[in-house]
């Protein structure tokens, strides 16, 4: 038994079949609203593409959909100094009065009077000991408290925003659209593996198992079904530089297929990622708008971006110029005009 | 338009729906099939459901849902030596004409002569050492081709199955049973992470993310497009004891509600578990059935299970008479019939 419609009323219903589907699948082809059409979102699409399609020779079934970011810098920015450096320096300010010590010993004295030439003269020895004395000492626990309550009261000196507002927004819609193809989303960066998992599930869509970055040795205590992890200030794990292509083959145990980062730090990710089989996507947000962010590369003390940049370009990576491919920077910014390129 | 079936149509249709439905309704109620219907199953299910249950108050949401399980002696059998160090022991008689010093050099003449008072001699820095020559020192490409090999034609010198068939039957149906219900199953053992992983997804279907384990110090080496990862003898991690809930905050950042071990080396695991909020369950495989497996616990020298068993008959934590409550050991057995407790 067939019921036929009549003609008109068979146009009728095409009419409006399309005009459902039409917009959805507009949307279903723009993945990557706040990309402009240039040679960054062109790569990215082809890439997914190739190893998405069950009949391309390229195909990668989705557990080995692997994808790996770095973060400051490369999910949200990271001048005028890493935003966990801006938490360790509120930190030492919020604990002074517990340390009446600080007041007269540096590199604590510097943060507390805001002396950057004391601070500078410090060095990398003395923001370790900053980053020791507000990282370490306290329970997990502790610590998560801490970052929570203060990602969710600073704001950025510059922008006047929770640097949780301070994310790239292609950056996210990136994240969504792999994800939309099954590919599994890892943050592999400098940063503290806690202080990062105190944001990046509810501002990435990050869950913490999936969070990566450097971690301290910490120890179990128990005493009478009570339990707690203490973070104590030996090093457990650097992950920068060489440190990220092994805590993902410590932690993640499969190698990436893309990986994005932005410096010199992520070289070692990038290399380890492009060395395997197969089509592989290497990126690198490459900071070059000074007006809607900041502009720094081959001679930054922060970010900095020189080797990674001659081997992007001499291997054919794809270096996104962030003024010329990105519509908007930031989430809570009006995006451009699509520009055509 | 309604059609309406006769009576006597309708009648035969049902039945044959009944037929058809319950079959299947019935499998769907038995995911642990070869776990007798008595306590250890009861307490398995009862938390199964009040976690999933979506009106029950221990609600708890899909990613929250982390199970852990210790390996050896777990999730397979480790008698009369840790299967891995059986491997440790093949290792180096398959290594051996490359290292003549072995013939002459302790512990690892006694491994090749067999000599197993030597060996008990040599104690823990022995095993260290037989450890170190055949874990690091390689690449991990060169270690997890190692590994699979091994799997793939040694056997068990009692069973003369392979080691990947002594995996326990009731476990892998509990494995499918968490996952058919969202929780996200991860192994968190003493043994070494990558050696795991040669074998986890194939045979638990856990994938290498999701393996948890004692892990060295690697070394990321790079020339000319071509990377590696070297493994060296330097101890990263020690997956024991408070080195389980260390790892499991460290790599998961989550609090597991379920975890299942067998031994006093995951003592520290059981109490992180079970000091969390809400609903828990804290199981312990207690090997009793020196017919079908073997029976040892208090005064084993491998998977020694004594004050974790005080601990869970203190605190109703669930122990798993092996004997009683599983139907079969392996996976090749033949069922036993249904007891009823």
């Amino acid at each position: 038994m067939t019921y036929r419609m009549p003609p008109t009323r068979q146009r009728f219903v095409l009419t409006l079949l399309l005009g459902l589907l039409l917009p959805a699948m507009a949307l279903a082809d723009a993945p990557l609203a706040s990309w402009n059409d240039g040679p960054a979102k062109s790569s990215i699409v082809a890439f997914v593409h190739a190893v998405t399609d069950p009949g391309s020779k390229h195909f990668v079934p989705p557990p080995e959909r692997i994808a790996v970011f770095d973060n400051d810098g490369t999910l949200w920015s990271e001048q005028p100094a890493y935003f966990e450096l801006m938490f360790a320096f509120d930190e030492i300010k919020r604990n002074a009065p517990r340390h009446p010590e600080w007041k007269t010993t540096q590199p604590f004295k510097a943060v507390l009077e805001n002396d950057h030439k004391a601070l500078s003269a410090a060095g990398m020895n003395g923001l370790l000991k900053i980053v020791g004395a507000t990282h370490t000492g306290m329970t997990t626990e502790a610590f998560d408290d801490a970052a929570k309550t203060w990602l969710s009261q600073a704001r950025h000196p510059k922008t006047g925003k929770p640097y949780t507002e301070m994310i790239y927004q292609p950056m996210l819609e990136l994240l969504d659209y792999l994800r939309s193809q099954d590919f599994k989303t890892y943050i592999v960066s400098g940063g503290d593996t806690a202080f990062m998992r105190a944001f990046a599930d509810r501002v990435y869509g990050i869950p913490p198992e999936q969070v990566i970055g450097t971690t301290f040795v910490t120890a179990f205590q128990y005493q009478d079904g009570h339990a707690l992890i203490q973070r104590t200030a030996k090093l457990a794990h650097n992950d920068d530089g060489p440190g990220k292509p092994e805590s993902i083959d410590a932690i993640i145990g499969r190698r990436p297929i893309l990986a994005f980062g932005n410096s010199d730090g992520d070289l070692q990710m990038l290399q380890w990622t492009a060395a395997g089989t197969g089509q592989r996507f290497m990126g690198l947000v490459h900071h070059t708008d000074a007006k809607r962010e900041w502009a720094y590369d081959r001679s930054s003390s922060i970010g900095k971006l020189d080797k990674a940049l001659d081997e992007a370009n001499q291997r054919g990576w794809t270096v996104v110029d962030m003024a010329t491919q990105w519509r908007r920077v930031y989430p809570g910014d009006a995006p451009e005009p699509e520009l055509v390129q």
